[in-house]
């Protein structure tokens, strides 16, 4: 690291907005994917949308890649410096601006978390829809650089479907505002953004999309004997017409394992449990509640329990969310994956993890969404036996390949990051490739923004784009 | 046109493929929006995505521009041929390819019309949600250019919300596939194609979601003596949890016409109407009814109605689809506007365009959709009166003015086409509109798609992007 450039920063932003002491920054060698680990060269915290600028400008100028991290919450990781690099963290970005119940949005800085904003809406009717698994510390800015949802995602959508505008810092230090509007014209360059990793520019404020808090929420819990039987109880319910707020497969090593670690009500000796949790109207859920009843019957469900959430908080429910608390018990160390597969293959997909655990010899411990097939597999391993960890990593990419075998993607919602690089040119064509490089280059042509992520290294392409691409 | 390129083109799809007589290209000088015709050079209807990849390599080799049309249904001349221009007409690809019901979903070729999907669905308890007015001819490939919706988008979503997958043929003549699949990885290009009114590709192919019918509807029909009483009841309506698939306010200008154009039950006195649709599960709906109108009696409703629609097909709609009926009666000539305002800024921006006609001496005649804000303005005139034509375009001009100046859009679903390019630069500052560029760019490096629309020119931007952006 210059020495220039640090002066530089300092002279822009201040010498309590920056780290640079090795100690200082090995915090901050990686995020939730630890898998790999290296420091940054600074850390910067700038408290304004002007600081970032002006540290773009200033990263720009020097030729110095640029990191933006929330909370360090992701677990791709997507935080990580590969190179030479400045981490920029947006946690001291974190005001809400505005919270505008008539026209049901809400302002936040880039660093105001998920459980600050809950916060703020408390006693206002409403909420901020996507409840990532990380909500306790997660930022709204790393909710937008992941595209991040949750279990509530099949009826209130994910992170991109309640952003109504972003402003983003650019690679040259221009300011993109975009929205806040529904449908502004031309390309929807807030999809573009959302989701995007932090490699085209920092987003630093959020224009949000509240939702109204529901009246009244019912749960319903059923076993069954087969993974199919409960798919198809979950196919019908949609088909049914009723869209639950979450609705997930938990298969014979969730339940296990959610046995093993706590008294439960589901017995132990069924295979398959689906768990479903329906908001709204009152008046509606009773008549919603019979439906669901009698299409888990038809389905020959074994034990059915159904219950109100009404006077719990939203973040009470069971099952999916015990899951990482059950692994507590089983194994000191975990990966947890993601993928989604098309709704109705998620019967073959639940198969074929339980053969690669079997294979490999690993614990793997799945919840399955069963409104949109995104999976949450968890891979038990003890980090301190290389040999368990390097079997746990192969049981994880053989469980990806599956995914795309299947029609599906290799992340639903953490991302690509670094951990999932080598699987994009398996997912996706060389003339997809080359239209999400083409678009990245469009956004940062200078290369400025999370180098190495997302998208796998091409170096011919990069050089053909700079000979005007003919 | 030389003579080369016609016979490169006859050679690869077929003289039968072909137009190039000036007396049929005449047909093809304009679209829904009238005040300007050109026509192309050649009109060509490849039948296959193989055959439109073809033309496009054959129009990059002679620097020859391209121009997508469907049904030629769009009201902002976004498939005019400015320059000399190959018009690349889509509806020979009309083939439902499938329909997955329990995927919910539906393969279509491009060309494929609204109308010939609702048929193909007919009977299979699904629906494709977007309504745009034109759906007695518009093509689905159509309403992905322009993101098109409807009345129902409210609650359904526009086009974009109702998009699984593309297929696109780009400039280089190579084939993009995205999807299908709720959410995939990278950058969401669909978002970015859906909307983009044939400047990055040509879309061959379309992955769409299935929505299921829903069970029972009912409309409200409440007058009001003010457009603030209407619009605070809307507001209040979706306050209170009940999301309506449709809800429009009529101010007296559109009462007025469907007055003197059609026996009406609302009376003539009034100065607004709300009209809203509700649909789901018949027990919920009894419900909201009595909540609709209990929320109208609060807000000092005159009259209130309300109906089943059962039993009626979904068109059936009154109101808002009357508008260009009721005006058919009125004058020869209409020019249908489009603009979109924060929802609680519709009472100011009613008001304005009501000001508006009286200053330009035209009659205006709107229907808002009071769920998103977006409004259908209809300016009376008659075409063979020049000074009737200038000032409808001066009142046109100066409504679109007044949403930019209240925090709204240009357009809420026609697109920018040829009519609306002057108000980019109103809308957008330098920073957003070079964003968009940049995405034009990283697609279509040639400027072969329908140049000329949809981002104002920029000379002096493109000669930067060739420099290499420095």
């Amino acid at each position: 690291m210059s020495h220039a450039i640090v002066k530089d920063l300092r002279a822009e932003i201040g010498g309590e907005n920056i780290l640079s002491a090795p100690s200082e920054l090995a915090v901050y060698d990686c995020d939730a994917y630890t898998l790999k680990r290296n420091p940054p060269e600074v850390v910067v915290f700038p408290q304004s949308t002007k600081q970032v600028a002006s540290v773009v400008k200033i990263c720009n100028r020097h030729g110095m890649a640029i990191v933006p991290r929330g909370a360090g919450t992701g677990l791709a990781g997507g935080c990580l410096s590969i190179g030479p690099s400045i981490l920029v963290l947006l946690t001291r970005m974190n005001r809400v601006l505005e919270v505008n119940l008539r026209d049901r949005l809400a302002v936040v800085e880039a660093g105001v978390s998920n459980l600050q904003l809950t916060k703020a809406l408390s006693g206002t009717g409403c909420f901020f829809a996507p409840d990532p698994t990380g909500q306790g510390a997660s930022t709204i800015g790393g909710n937008v650089a992941t595209n991040a949802g949750g279990p509530h995602s099949l009826k209130y959508g994910v992170t991109v479907n309640n952003v109504l505008g972003l402003e983003t810092v650019l690679g040259d230090g221009s300011i993109l505002q975009l929205g806040p509007l529904d449908d502004p014209a031309a390309f929807d360059l807030i999809g573009v953004l959302t989701g995007s990793e932090g490699t085209l520019g920092i987003v630093t404020k959020i224009w949000l999309r509240l939702t109204l808090n529901p009246q009244a929420r019912r749960t319903t819990q059923a076993t069954f004997d087969s993974v199919d039987d409960a798919v198809n109880t979950a196919t019908q319910i949609i088909q049914s017409g009723i869209i639950p707020s979450a609705m997930e497969v938990l298969d014979q090593s969730l339940l296990d394992a959610i046995d093993q670690g706590f008294a439960s009500d589901i017995s132990s000796d069924s295979k398959t449990a689906l768990a479903i949790e329906i908001d709204g109207l009152a008046a509606t859920l009773e008549r919603q509640q019979e439906q669901i009843l009698s299409l888990c019957q038809n389905n020959n469900a074994k034990e059915i329990e159904q219950n109100s959430l009404d006077h719990q908080p939203r973040s009470s429910r069971k099952f999916g969310k015990s899951a990482l608390g059950a692994t507590g018990h089983l194994s000191p160390g975990y990966l947890i994956e993601d993928g989604i597969v098309p709704r109705t293959k998620l019967p073959p997909i639940l198969g074929k993890i339980a053969e690669i655990g079997r294979k490999h010899q690993v614990r793997i411990i799945t919840v399955a969404h069963a409104g949109d097939g995104s999976l949450d597999p968890i891979i038990l391993f003890d980090h301190r036996d290389r040999a368990t960890v390097a079997r746990a990593l192969a049981a994880g990419h053989e469980l990806l390949d599956e995914c795309i075998a299947l029609g599906g993607s290799v992340t639903a919602a953490h991302g690509i990051g670094v951990e999932k690089l080598d699987f994009m040119s398996k997912q996706f064509q060389p003339a997809d490739l080359q239209a999400f490089e083409h678009v990245r280059y469009s956004f940062d042509p200078f290369g400025l923004f999370n180098p190495g992520k997302l998208l796998p290294p091409n170096e011919s392409f990069n050089a053909d784009i700079d000979a005007g691409k003919t």
